[in-house]
């Protein structure tokens, strides 16, 4: 019987990580993530469905997350200003595990598997965004065209900053590409 | 050796159309299909890779029109009218084939793996039309931010346009939901 050891997630991620850099999520077994994080595959698999969930197992509580936002959101908020305070309550979330936000996002981009996914993750949370939206009275297609648009900035905004090592916060670039696409879609 | 048939092509589709839409994408065959339009499984491959292909051997073309479109767009155009210009352009080639868009429609919203194929080809999409801004100098994220703006238009303008029978063209839509868009990222 394996003997207990302290966060074993926290292990597996991290093993998982460096192996998906060092030689492609592609070419990375679930055996190997576990003999790097010195487990067995029986623990990863009390962890994680497959190896990829090692990589979007926080997609649920995301969603979770900007929904309830939503929800909480003054009534007086007009819907690009409930769907920005949702996405602005993400902050600390991915603050606080910034390191493994980078890491992750590298691997993302370097697999067009993974992409598709991320993508597909993406436009999941723009309908649970949507559907929040109608719950609160928002007719369509506003709902639906409010939804897509923040996750537009959200991704634009997250994109940078992951990039910017000096970054002065996710709240920040949300906040900016907000901006930056109301000026766009305004034609000016 | 097959005798020379006239639009085989055109068979094939509206034979896949028809079983995809009768017993779902993922359950028919390349040879149901072929059979269904009294052609060969070797003619089939002689026009689509696989039964996917059916579905989605227009999106180069797609993709070449709204590139082409953004391209010859007025220098004076701004970002959004530049992109809005080019979603417009499209508005022939889809009402031309509107019985096929509709029915291809159907087949995707019923199944999970054609859905996710359609949201890989529109962020595809996406992706070429930031390119085709950025080649007119425009900077990101105004580059990015105006092409997924764009596209969640013309998807909220599509899904209008297919389900509307009496319906005033793709283009009116196009334009209506380019105005929604404005007001919601305003915030009113």
């Amino acid at each position: 019987m394996a003997r207990w050891e302290p966060d074993s997630r926290g292990r597996l991620v991290q093993a998982a990580l460096v192996l998906y850099a060092e030689r492609g999520f592609e070419n990375t077994t679930v055996a190997e993530i576990a003999a790097r994080a010195r487990l067995t595959e029986r623990t990863f698999f009390r962890h994680f469905a497959d190896k990829r969930e090692v990589l979007f197992w926080g997609a649920a509580a995301l969603e979770e997350l900007l929904v309830s936002a939503v929800e909480a959101a003054p009534e007086s908020d007009s819907p690009i200003e409930a769907i920005t305070r949702a996405l602005e309550a993400t902050g600390p979330m991915f603050e606080e595990r910034r390191d493994f936000a980078r890491q992750r996002q590298r691997v993302i981009d370097a697999s067009t598997e993974l992409r598709e996914r991320e993508l597909i993750k993406l436009a999941s949370l723009a309908s649970a965004l949507a559907d929040a939206l109608r719950r609160r009275g928002v007719a369509e297609p506003a709902a639906t065209l409010t939804a897509e648009a923040g996750i537009a900035v959200f991704r634009v905004a997250f994109a940078r900053w992951v990039s910017d090592s000096d970054s002065p916060g996710l709240r920040h670039f949300i906040r900016e590409s907000l901006g930056e696409l109301q000026t766009v879609t305004a034609g000016r």
